[in-house]
């Protein structure tokens, strides 16, 4: 698709890639870049491949993926390709990160890719490459470098967020939902991004003051305890990444989050939003915790793809995240189902399954033995879904059993 | 680019891809591949994907690469960006080769996509490149896995061999040209993969058997004599890769080709077409060789990226490479300046200079040393140039100086 075809604004989509090279990654002189992309969002990464080098990057480099590719596998592909990945692009994107390579994810995937796929093909193709991207994830994890996700409206990802709408119409409203919850419709979005990251770091510190030994969600059909690791922190907003650069590694963000204990979650809780996973919307999710663990989990569709999910390994069926969005937010206030994690996470509380993040401690030089020990979860997968909505109200609990209101009906109490 | 508006009969296209992974590389069930193309190559990029999935491979990864992003480097870096290079890209092709990884080049370049820019520059990331890339060239020169060279018809490129023909037009000129050459324009073109490789064959066996220790090229402003390695052998077509895999790394492919002494070639020499070398053309090259090494160069145009290109290192103004191509062949007789190193190599006599390939030694176990210290040339460079024309006579000498007629008037003597 050419500049020119493009049914949106593309001065905002250069705000854009201004934002995610300022604001998301805080570029250094002289730092490398590596972008994941699909090839659909080309114009974007064009976009920041020239701001990237106005602000002094070494090389960028794009690593592109294409939607027809990825579907030849399931096509044609004979029973042997479906356990393959290729470990030597992960194990080099390790390297990269090893070598203060700042990180891009331009997120434009088509929710509904696979969805007409054998989920048992596509569990094996993403437990697969969970494994062999595990070293490059981990760098993530860790924090070691300075990365970001941001967003571009594809087609396909708009026909699902606009189904009554003509193509063009549709991406055009997206792109206009993206630059909105990105605060580049504004006038000066690097001034925005700065007012609205002291915010979040005003809530980061208000709960780190709080030292909750755990969270109590309470909503329709939720009822859970989200015991909180030993010596966790909150953290949102801007981060000081372990190569010393401080950077905001999601553009859109509106959470604060920290690291739950994994074996101190008990209740039950059901999803307020659809999960998009590997190419699959699973819908109406519902579980129990059970020290910790998932112990009974249903969905209305997916839950094949669900229960694949949580079957991948040890620490798939527990938490490594909690994180507050209030119900009174902008992308919440869209009113828009994005099937998009980047943006519907954003929108509501959430948990995430598996991999905790080692960043959410007050110490973050913990080893991964320490870490453990603490309550951190491990897994090859990190997965968001969503449990706020306007009736949620949360509680923080604190050691000594005394109760503080944190959320009343959706918000900040 | 969508398929319906491809300016060629797709037909051609998919007989291209079936040919690159059955002819070309020869795919083994549960080999993965890795794809290097221009993001406009991906209605080719996806044809392979398929046609290897449909032979059993493991897992296709393209890795696209876009020219406004190669662009945007010479546009808006900063000083410090022209000597850096994706090195962890590299290494990760390389551990993929040393895994048994297929690999498919697609060339499909715009010949004049650095042609504006400051030539120190492009030199400076032509040698970050050629020194991070170095691991990884190393596997394909020394054969350790299954490789191919296949085009695409870009638009670019197109408008280059077409310069008075609309778009469209010299898109599908340029496509017909290619279809021709890679012989996917006949009803069988596997079976006539099979008869071309066997007339190949038979000219390397010829030369093979004569031993000879030096060729003599004359023709009009040549008088070049190219000592041979020690211990040389002549390659051409099919060959064993040293994973065991028979197969045909150039689509299209005309040449027969070995390993000159790096120490042993004098005279002078006149290129007969232009090269294209890092987004330039270079015009009219003459050298003057003296005991292996290029003393005197020019060139009408294009002369100060020639130099450098010379300079890069100890091995970059020595032979790695002697070809033979006669005049009377399918590239050849079209007529056509490709301003493309895989097919104008395969219309005409080539010398390259820099890296040469160890394949081309009777012994293909030699080490390193062995090979210099027969004469093999080592260099972070292989670029080839076209010397041979209607009036080049090639004798070939023996030891004992015999000269036997090898060429004459441009083909087979």
């Amino acid at each position: 698709m050419t500049d020119a075809a493009l049914p949106f604004d593309t001065a905002k989509l250069d705000k854009l890639a201004e934002v995610a090279v300022r604001v998301g990654l805080n570029l250094q002189k002289g730092q490398d870049v590596l972008i994941t992309a699909p090839v659909e969002a080309l114009p974007l990464v064009r976009r920041i491949a020239a701001a990237a080098y106005r602000a002094g990057a070494g090389v960028v480099t794009p690593i592109l993926n294409d939607e027809e590719v990825t579907l030849a596998r399931y096509k044609h592909g004979q029973d042997q390709s479906f356990d393959r990945a290729p470990a030597w692009l992960f194990n080099g994107m390790a390297e990269a990160y090893s070598n203060n390579t700042a990180r891009i994810a331009i997120s434009a995937d088509n929710p509904m890719l696979l969805s007409e796929q054998d989920p048992a093909k596509v569990s094996r193709v993403g437990k697969a490459t969970s494994i062999a991207a595990r070293p490059a994830l981990e760098k993530i994890t860790r924090f070691e470098t300075n990365w970001l996700v941001v967003s571009y409206p594809s087609v396909a990802w708009a026909r699902q967020v606009f189904p009554g709408l003509a193509d063009e119409a549709a991406v055009g409203k997206l792109a206009d939902a993206i630059f909105a919850a990105s605060r580049v419709d504004r006038d000066d979005p690097i001034a925005e991004w700065a007012a609205h990251d002291a915010r979040l770091h005003e809530r980061v510190d208000w709960l780190n003051g709080q030292r909750f030994a755990a969270l109590h969600f309470q909503s329709k059909g939720t009822d859970l305890t989200v015991g909180l690791a030993d010596g966790h922190a909150w953290k949102g907003g801007s981060s000081k990444a372990r190569n010393g650069i401080v950077c905001s590694p999601n553009v859109p963000t509106e959470e604060v989050f920290t690291t739950p204990h994994a074996d101190r979650v008990n209740g039950t809780v059901r999803a307020t939003k659809p999960l998009v996973v590997r190419g699959t919307v699973i819908r109406d999710i519902a579980v129990r915790f059970e020290k910790g663990r998932i112990v009974e989990s249903s969905a209305s569709s997916g839950e094949a793809v669900l229960k694949e999910l949580l079957a991948t390994d040890e620490g798939a069926a527990k938490l490594g995240e909690v994180a507050l969005v209030p119900n009174d937010s902008p992308i919440s206030n869209s009113g828009l189902l994005f099937f998009n994690t980047l943006f519907d996470e954003n929108a509501a509380c959430h948990i995430a399954q598996g991999q905790c993040y080692s960043e959410c401690f007050e110490n973050e030089d913990l080893s991964k033995d320490e870490i453990a020990a603490a309550g951190g979860n491990s897994s090859l997968i990190h997965e968001d879904w969503m449990i706020g909505g306007p009736d949620t109200d949360i509680d923080g609990i604190k050691a000594d059993g005394t109760r503080v209101p944190v959320f009343r009906a959706g918000n900040w109490a």
